[in-house]
């Protein structure tokens, strides 16, 4: 199939391999960055601009940063929009605003094309690993239209509604994430604190109903220390942007998300934008002027 | 084995009475309230106060509501203190603070006697059924001496490491449960309200970093509107009550263990201090003006 991919980053690029190695035929643009010369020498076209992509694919996927490069590259100048045709489908797997997506979801609905919101998570090992796990907003057909692209790239893949309930989920398991990695935090500086060994701690309560994923992987990585990015706080620090802005727009508090939003700030001010999420411990760290099996 | 016991409340009862049918011989006191008439027909013997209770014993095991409660049954007039002859064992299984359990082990240990800590957690449905989690703050020698009541009474059984912290590990459990209850109710809220279903959601987090155990009960429990206690809010909050005396003796900062103990009022200011825990939803919803699933 002809598809077009929008965004060679960290993500991108391997997202993109795996379609190539997949089979597919791969058009990228050059008009932010040059085409990684991996994806050409692996059989990717080179196209000037977004509007040239849209008009050699049958299928446009967009992999940015944020809310407003997804409106740019879709509808700037020489943008998709402008290569549209009746049709096509466009597929956003960035991590943007739920009520953002709805629109554009409407504006591409308008030129006959249908419009998928596909974010991921999973990170840079996962999309290497084609591990990802993806939440789509679309149209039963949209997503079966779809999901032949979506299974050479990820694993865990769910239709979990219409156009913005794929980006919706995102935000709700970003919230989860970073609010589980701060439970974890206050509970095992407390028990440091109080004199308790974490490692003990954490292991008695793997059993119950403080167990979680996060208390599996992140309480290891507070507890041994091992802050290299996994997920990097500044990463994380800009879903929770999108969680504060969302609920902000929806007209709903979020109160522990926006304390976790701090927290990350105050790690930041030490040196640890950089670091992985779990290092949001340090926060708690600091303030108690205790660091955990000291 | 001669055992006394002390406190034969709602978790209490249940567990003496798997200690009687276990074939142990065991001493209450009706120093509070008149022994349970179940109790007696099972051969459970009623004595005056808690000082008889530790003559007739040669383990002591304590279950009452808080802190001051077991001061005042092992140290009061008539207490158990009293009754204690050199060689016999004190287990306090009630939750307490962590700092007061090191003072209360060391006066034990003054009278020759070992001390354990051994806070619960699995509440009514866990006592009734032996099937607890035990958390133990002990010596190695007082673990293994008091390992086979433990048997009789739960399953998941861990030496967290010396006096007090067992106490700390149950603080910090407390801790990890409120936050995950508080993370998925901030995430469901949003989901719903931002106009996708909380269920399809909760569904496609299961499988990711945002997996727990509170994702799996407590979050079913807050789309299908099931807010029978399971552990009720009062009892929670005076869980949190205790993490955060306990953070503010130790000099610590538990940010959003404070705030969801606001959130946990809130909800008893609209008549929900009776229900589960999982019910700290409604204050994100009371917020909101938006009912998950409206």
């Amino acid at each position: 199939m002809k598809i077009g991919f929008i965004g060679t980053g960290i993500m991108g690029q391997p997202m993109a391999q795996h379609l190539i190695n997949g089979g597919h035929e791969v058009f990228f643009s050059s008009h932010y960055k040059a085409v990684p010369s991996e994806l050409l020498s692996a059989g990717g076209k080179s196209v000037a601009n977004p509007k040239e992509v849209a008009q050699n694919s049958d299928i446009i996927i967009t992999m940015v940063p944020d809310t407003p490069h997804v409106e740019e590259v879709l509808f700037g100048e020489d943008g998709v929009a402008q290569g549209l045709s009746a049709g096509k489908m466009v597929i956003d797997m960035s991590s943007i605003s739920p009520m953002a997506t709805k629109d554009i979801a409407a504006r591409i609905n308008e030129l006959g094309c249908e419009f998928v919101d596909a974010p991921v998570s999973g990170g840079e090992v996962g999309a290497k690993a084609a591990s990802l796990t993806i939440m789509v907003g679309a149209t039963e057909g949209g997503f079966d239209r779809a999901k032949p692209l979506f299974e050479l790239m990820g694993k865990n893949i769910t239709l979990v509604g219409g156009n913005g309930d794929g980006q919706t989920c995102k935000v709700a398991n970003q919230i989860i994430v970073a609010l589980n990695i701060e439970a974890v935090s206050e509970a095992l500086v407390f028990a440091s604190k109080a004199g308790a060994n974490p490692a003990k701690v954490r292991e008695a309560l793997m059993g119950g109903f403080a167990a979680s994923k996060i208390l599996e992987v992140h309480g290891e990585r507070m507890i041994k220390r091992t802050f290299d990015p996994g997920f990097k706080i500044a990463l994380h620090q800009k879903d929770l942007n999108l969680a504060l802005s969302s609920a902000r727009e929806l007209n709903m508090s979020l109160p522990n998300t926006a304390t976790a939003q701090e927290l990350f700030n105050t790690v930041s001010a030490h040196g640890g934008a950089g670091s992985d999420h779990s290092a949001l411990v340090k926060s708690i760290e600091i303030m108690a002027n205790h660091t955990i099996g000291e």
